[in-house]
C-alpha cells in the first residue's frame, strides 16, 4: 500500500468565498503515483468545508446567501461562543451544514468523477491563510 | 490491496424520492472478495444524495417534508442558479444538507453495521436515469 | 495493508449532548500500530452523529439551540414517524445536519489534525448505551 500527504494552501480575501480546488487535488493524485484506492480532502480548519457540487457562479451565490439565512453572522451577540472574544459561531454552523470533507474514489490513477463533480473549498471565516489536507492511499 | 468498483444505476421517477440501496451495495462487496477495508458510496450527480439511515416511510416522509421546508423548490426564480435555465437550485441545496457520500467499514467481508443502518440513495432531481458508485478498498 | 477495528460505549444521561472522544480514538490508533492510513468513526445509531470541530463549551450550546430551532422535538406529533410509537423523529433529522462519520488521514501514527480539529459524539436522543465503530487501514 502506498500513501501520499500534501497541504495546500488558501487565503480567500472575503469572510466567506468559494474556491474550485479540483486542478489542485488531481496535482497531488498524479504526484502520488497511486491508480487505486481513496483519496480524501479536508480543511485543517474548523470554519470551512471542502465538498463537491457544481462550478456554477449562480448557484455559489444560492449557497451563500441561503446559508446566511439559516445562520446568520449578524447579531454576532445571538451565539454564546462569541461571548469568548469571536464573532464567528455562524461559520462553525455553516461548515457543519456543508459538511468538512470528502472521500474521493481513485480509479485508474483519476479521480473517479461524474460529468459535474467539482471539490470545493467554502471558507465562513477567512481573511487569513487557511490549510486544505490531501491523503490518498491505495496502490 | 485489493480495490473493487462498480457502478449501479437508478431511476426516480418522481423529482424525490428516496431508494434503499444496501443489498446492491452488500452484492458489490460480495462480488470484490474484500474481507477488511472501507467501502466508499456516492452519487456521481451533484443533486443527490447517499446517506445512512432508517428503513421506515414515515421517516422518509418527514425528511422530504422538512428538505422542502428548509430549501423550497417553488417559487423557482428564487434562486440565482436558475437563471442559467435549471430548475433544481433547491436540489442542490437540498443534497449539501444530507450530505454526498458515506463511508463504511468493511469487517470479515461485510459492512459494518449497527442494527437499523441502512443506506439509501436520495434523489432531489430525478426523473431520469443516475448513477452510484461504489469503490472498496482493503484485503 | 493493516487493519484494525474498535468499538466504544458511550451513555450520554440527557437526550442531547455532545463528548469529545479525540482522546479515544487516538488509543485506538496507538493500538492499531498504523502510521499511515486512513480512520473512519461512525455511530452504529441513527440518530447520533460523529463530528469534528471545537472543543468549546459555548459553541456546543451553540449547536444545541440552533438545530432545535431547525428540527424541533416538540411537537412529537409534527413528525409522521413519532406515529410509529417514537418520538425521536427530530433526532434522525438532526443527525443528517451534522453528518454521521468522520474520516482522518492517519501520519506518522497520529490523527493529522489542524490546531483545533477534535473529534464529537453528538448524540440526539441519549439515556442509553451507544456504540461508536473506529476502523483504521493502513500500514
Amino acid at each position: 500500500m502506498k500513501s501520499y500527504r500534501k497541504e495546500m494552501f488558501l487565503n480567500i480575501p472575503a469572510r466567506r468565498g468559494f474556491l474550485n480546488i479540483t486542478s489542485q487535488v488531481e496535482e497531488a493524485l498524479r504526484e502520488s503515483g497511486i491508480q487505486e484506492g481513496l483519496c480524501l480532502v479536508n480543511p485543517m480548519h474548523i470554519t470551512a468545508s471542502v465538498f463537491i457540487n457544481d462550478d456554477e457562479s449562480g448557484l455559489h451565490h444560492d449557497y451563500d446567501a441561503w446559508l446566511e439565512k439559516m445562520a446568520p453572522h449578524e447579531p454576532v451577540s445571538q451565539y454564546r461562543h462569541n461571548d469568548t472574544g469571536e464573532d464567528n459561531a455562524d461559520a462553525h454552523i455553516k461548515r457543519q451544514i456543508m459538511g468538512r470533507e470528502v472521500v474521493v474514489a481513485v480509479t485508474e490513477g483519476r479521480l473517479d468523477f461524474g460529468t459535474w463533480e467539482q471539490i470545493f473549498y467554502g471558507e465562513f471565516d477567512g481573511r487569513r491563510r487557511k490549510r486544505v489536507l490531501v491523503k490518498i492511499i491505495g496502490e
